[in-house]
């Protein structure tokens, strides 16, 4: 699909990016709220407000919003699970940045945290971002039962990302895990899968989903987290640094395990088609009220052109 | 006090030893548990093994279990928050001893995460055990309000930690403060108190305490929080690594605040004794209940012989 004019998604891609930063304007104060709640010291403060604020797609926290939404809730009743969702997707960047790890100077156009303000403040920042997010759960969801639920999911679902970026960046073995395919889908699933299917659920638990809701968002949240990665892992192959505003092709030179690199391209986009499929199907059911969930998935799923 | 025989401390000190032995063997199976269920990837497993179950003298899990007892609970009510404080507290030995924060090389007796495994496992390791906190609060007390109650504290307290730790690394105005003893007091009411703090006091309200005994308690711990980090810069100052199963000396020649480097040794001495006297007042009217927690007092007072 490479360079060919798509107007029908280009029409998609302006409304849903119209109501992505709509919802985020509004994550984005709560965002700053907790975080100056939490940092009350100086540097960390400003650490934590130029890794968390400056920028980035908000897609983790959109998501949280528009399954509260597609469950029959208000977006907002969503907003401290957003930003906690948020919290722990920015802490593992600046923690994953770091020269021990994937030694990145470059993310989200600027440079990276501890380029910016040391290694060790990003050390603490990243530390302080992830604590911040349950402390947003404990003291912003004012029903105690309801905190403590979502406080469980996001606990699940980051030590599965935790797991995932161990076994992209140290390997080891895992049992009943074989293969290179079978090893990519394990650490994609855990890696970003596991925070983008919490930052759904979490949105759907937070407007008080019935079950089958909650397993329609849970099957639409694996689809799609899973799209998202294999859209990434061709973005990293085919655009510049300066189109994707982060180093593209570290991938490839570090070795790691991509979707291009294990099936090859084609079939990765193959992958793509399918997975969208089987996000739109998942949230079928519900109607009218997932629509901007499903316009959300065709615009992942066309991030690629 | 140095060098001079005291036969009753070392009877207390056997007896409390005796006593913490045998709630850190309880405290012990609790994080063997924990981690094997959170962490899920082979190498993350066996780093945050050795970080957390590799020695540890378990003050902080011990002191929630006496305070549970303290307030008329049984000392095992606590057990999810006395496993949570001691994770959290692992977390911010590993992530310290990296090489942009102190880095060490040695820590209860062993070379440090870093050095065992790594730099990148450590750091992930680090990240791991913070999460772990939150997972034991969330899945492993049943009542939903008590959990996230427990998980507010558990946050605040750690938001302070990593606060203190960063006034501590990087320095950093901070409004209200002036002068060097304020501004050292507010780093280890931050950096170490705060964490003590939460552990007692996650100990208490996991036994339903009373308002009156919950603020007892709040009183014991705030006392014996400064005091311990009082007494512990007094063994930097006095005694060699070998006795202290960490590298001694460090803080002076980091140029670090110190309470005798800011106070002197005399006055940092009588520093302990009126904050052992504070933290014994505070639990007098509990009574019977409360002399473990006592007991514990003195002997952290007694460590600089």
């Amino acid at each position: 699909m490479t360079g060919q004019p798509m107007p029908e998604l280009d029409a998609l891609e302006a409304r849903v990016k119209s109501r992505v930063a709509e919802l985020a304007s509004l994550v984005d104060g709560e965002l700053g709220e907790a975080i100056d709640a939490v940092c009350q010291s100086t540097p960390m403060r400003e650490a934590a407000r130029y890794a968390v604020l400056g920028g980035g797609k908000r897609l983790r926290p959109a998501l949280a919003l528009l399954c509260a939404q597609a469950c029959g809730g208000e977006a907002r009743a969503a907003l401290p699970a957003a930003a906690a969702v948020e919290l722990v997707h920015a802490f593992s960047l600046v923690h994953d940045d770091l020269p021990c790890m994937d030694d990145d100077d470059l993310r989200r156009g600027r440079p990276t945290l501890h380029v910016h303000a040391g290694e060790a403040a990003a050390l603490l920042a990243g530390d302080s971002m992830l604590n911040a997010a349950y402390w947003t759960l404990a003291m912003r969801v004012a029903d105690r039962a309801l905190s403590a639920s979502l406080i469980g999911e996001l606990a699940d679902a980051s030590a599965r990302m935790i797991d995932g970026q161990t076994l992209d960046s140290l390997g080891g073995f895992d049992a009943g895990v074989s293969g290179d395919e079978q090893r990519l889908r394990l650490i994609h699933r855990w890696k970003t899968g596991a925070l983008m299917r919490a930052a759904c659920r979490m949105g759907a638990i937070s407007a008080q989903a019935t079950d089958a809701d909650l397993d329609a968002i849970t099957r639409y949240a694996e689809a799609v987290g899973l799209m998202f990665q294999v859209v990434d892992d061709l973005i990293d192959v085919e655009q510049s640094t300066e189109q994707a505003g982060k180093r593209t092709g570290k991938d490839a030179d570090a070795g790691k395990l991509t979707f291009p690199g294990v099936l090859g391209v084609e079939a990765s986009r193959a992958e793509v088609a399918k997975l969208l499929d089987a996000s739109l199907s998942a949230i079928e059911p519900m109607g009218e009220a997932a629509v901007d969930l499903a316009d959300l998935a065709r615009v992942l799923a066309g991030r690629t052109r």
